[in-house]
Formats: C-alpha cells, sequence, structure tokens
C-alpha cells in the first residue's frame, strides 16, 4: 500500500508521499511515488500516485510522452493547458485510459483490478493554488477551506491528527509537522507503508517546487521527531483524568 | 460501521464497543453491540459484534436459544463448555452457520455478501482469561502478551494510540483511558461510528462483569476527557521540534 497526503494551506502546498511498494508480503520494494512537473515561475505540478505500480509508472511516462508529442497542445500536454482543472482533467483522463486498457489483461483473472489513484497539487502563474484527488475512473474532488486536506492509500491512522490541527490558516511548517506525524502514525501501524519519504512545498505564487527532501530512514530530525511525540503522546495520556 | 476494542491485560478484559448501525446513510440507528452471558463467579463471556445486523443479532439469539434447549450440552451450549476455547468454538461455528445462512438468501444479489466479525472475551473459574477475534468464517486469533488488544470494524483511526501505550501491564483504569481515546479518534475521524458506547471491565478471577456503563452523547466525563485530549495533542503538537 502507499499513504500520501496533499495539504493546502493559505501559505501554500505541502506533499507527502512514502515510498513502500509491495506485490505480496514477501516482495518489498522502494518506488518514488511523487513526481513533479514545472516551469519555474509558470506553472508547477505535483502528482502522488497510489495503487497498482504498473497503472502509476504508466500513467506519468504517459504524461511525460504527452508533454513531448509532436502536435501536443492544451488538450494533451499538463504543460500547455491554461488552467489547472484542465491538467487535472488530462491526468484523470490518462489515469483512466490507463488503468482500463491493464484492467483488461487482466479479464481472465477473476476478482482483480488495476488500479490507482492520485493527488494533483499545483499553481499557475496568476491562477489560485489547487489540490486535487483523482480517482481510479478519472473523475476528481478538490480540497477545499473546509476540507483542506486529502488522502490516498491507507488514509485512516493518520487522520484523526490532521483533522485536530489543520486549517487554511495552518503555516507551513506546522503543516509540514502535521503531514509527517500523520505519517508516523501510519509508518507505525501498518507495514505496508515505509520509509523513505518524501517531503516537498509549494509556496503559494512560487510556481516552483519551493522546496523538496527525501527523508531516510535513519534521517535524525524526523527520529527525534516521532520519539518526542511518542513521549508527548505518552505523557499527555498519564495525565489525563478519566 | 462499527467500532469494537477489547484489551487482555495481566489485571483483567476491557471491553469497549459503540453503538451505531446503518443500512445506508440516511438510516442510522443505536443497537447494543457488547453482550454478556454470566454465571457470577464460575463463568463470564463478553461478545461484542461488527457486520450486518442480521447476522450479529440472529447469533446472539440462536447462542441464547443453545443454552435453553433439550439436551444441552458442553459441545452446544456456552454455559456448559469446559473451555474458553470450546466456547469460542461453538460462538464461531454459530456465526459461520448464521452467516451461510443469511448469505444464501442474498444469492442473486451479486456481488453482497453478509458477513460479521465477533470479540469474545471471558474466563471459567480456575482458567485463564481468554480474549479471542471470530472471522466470519468461524475460525479465531486470540490475544497474546505480544497483542493484547483486539479490534473490530473500523480499527485503524483508533490504532495508533493503542500501539503506543498498551502493554499487558498496562493497569485497567488507564486501558479504559486508552480505549476511550482510542474510540475519541474513531468518533471524530468516521461517522459510521457514533455514540452511546458501552463500556465494560471484567477483573481477573471475578468471573463476573465488575463493571459495565453505558457512555451517552453528554456524558460529562467522556466529553472533558475528549476536550482534554485535543487539548493536549494540540499542546504537544505547538510544542514539537522539527
Amino acid at each position: 500500500m502507499t499513504y500520501c497526503v496533499g495539504l493546502k494551506l493559505d501559505a501554500g502546498l505541502v506533499l507527502l508521499a512514502d515510498t513502500r511498494t509491495n506485490a505480496g508480503l514477501d516482495n518489498i520494494s522502494i518506488y518514488r511515488k511523487m513526481f513533479f512537473f514545472e516551469t519555474p515561475g509558470e506553472r508547477v505540478i505535483g502528482i502522488m500516485t497510489a495503487g497498482s505500480l504498473s497503472v502509476t509508472q504508466t500513467t506519468i511516462a504517459r504524461l511525460h510522452e504527452a508533454i513531448h508529442a509532436e502536435g501536443a497542445d492544451e488538450t494533451t500536454s499538463i504543460m500547455r493547458a491554461t488552467t489547472m482543472l484542465q491538467i487535472a482533467t488530462i491526468i484523470g483522463n490518462t489515469l483512466a485510459q490507463t488503468r482500463r486498457e491493464i484492467s483488461e489483461q487482466f479479464r481472465d483473472l477473476q476478482g482483480y483490478e488495476a488500479s490507482a489513484s492520485l493527488i494533483v497539487a499545483g499553481q499557475r502563474a496568476g491562477d489560485d493554488m489547487r489540490l486535487f484527488l483523482i480517482y481510479p475512473e478519472g473523475n476528481f474532488i478538490e480540497a477545499t477551506e473546509d476540507t483542506p486536506f486529502l488522502q490516498i492509500g491507507e488514509h485512516k491512522y493518520g487522520k484523526p491528527i490532521l483533522d485536530r490541527v489543520i486549517t487554511p490558516a495552518t503555516d507551513l511548517l506546522d503543516a509540514q509537522k502535521a503531514a509527517l506525524l500523520s505519517m508516523d502514525s501510519t509508518l507505525r501501524s501498518n507495514l505496508s507503508v515505509g520509509m523513505p519519504l518524501d517531503l516537498a512545498v509549494i509556496r503559494k505564487d512560487d510556481c516552483r517546487v519551493t522546496s523538496a527532501r527525501r527523508i531516510a530512514e535513519d534521517d535524525p530530525q524526523f527520529r527525534a521527531m516521532s520519539a518526542a511525540w511518542s513521549e508527548a503522546l505518552r505523557e499527555s495520556f498519564i495525565k489525563m483524568p478519566i
């Protein structure tokens, strides 16, 4: 499985993804699940993926191909599309088409269906930041003031902390902290989500990846935060009246 | 859906269940999901249920009938069975049989299958306390030193707090607190789990329900705990380094 979360705050976008993929419990690998397409200052598009690796890799590869294809235009290339809505539509269509083709290859395997979901975040210069969750069928929903974060994959373990602390006014540092704590809870409770992590920030109106880093298994900062959070939870727990 | 959790500590058993059932989002009701069978001082059996209400109600009703049936013996009545393992086996068989019969009624509705899982906890005088999770097929697993709690229903939201604080040495008060906080996270993040709650404690070697209470929506103690926990989480979050 996977856990990816995207947050749309007044100050910018925060994206966090794990990197574990597995085909059965005895076949575990590391694959990047966060991808960027950018023309710095003009547009930035971040995509995070969850689901069948063959679907997500082929979808990303086709998006790349479409950008460089002869005759690429605003209806086929996410680097030429004129709005984030158009970009989400192109990505949704590419995902749906890829999923259908691959599922068709599995038609003799009853009950099995290739599937994938994506989170798409970004901004074009002069337009608003947008954050979408794209379903396997290609349709999508969008983050709003009321629901400023979207999750794909193993989303339940890490939802309580986000529900409690995230509002659109949350600053980018706190948003990264909340995303990492949400991931930390998921990592502890579900083996199918694993380190390393990819964490990125797109500050409002930067129209580029403002910062992106890979957090390794032995990252001292993440380990310290994880330990401090455990300690804080235990202390709060002990002090809690019943 | 449902959230039920059972904890097996050195000091006793703690059981917590919500009461919300729904057939679609517009048909929501309150049904008890925690049931006790006891001969105080000799045996106590607690059962918590998750899944199709028709399956769980019929299963509980059949367990009652079997106790009072003519010719009831240790292979058919959970009040005569001589070990907790035998009790779990009878309950598992009853559940599996009920589920099969009801699923059969749905055979024309493709893709729909009636299903349910149970948590069974208890002790017979002179024997050890036991805690089982019974699957829809009737097979079961048991809580151990390494895994002292079992959950059914919407278990993911409330797992991180239990993973962090519960060990077999946890005392009964802290175990109730942890179970309630686990439920609180689930209630906040998932509408299909709802108040009121049923909370019960079976102290080791009591062989009876030591305490059981229903926690209503407006229970001042639970509300205070829920608010204090939110406040503690927020405070810990603010103080957390990144």
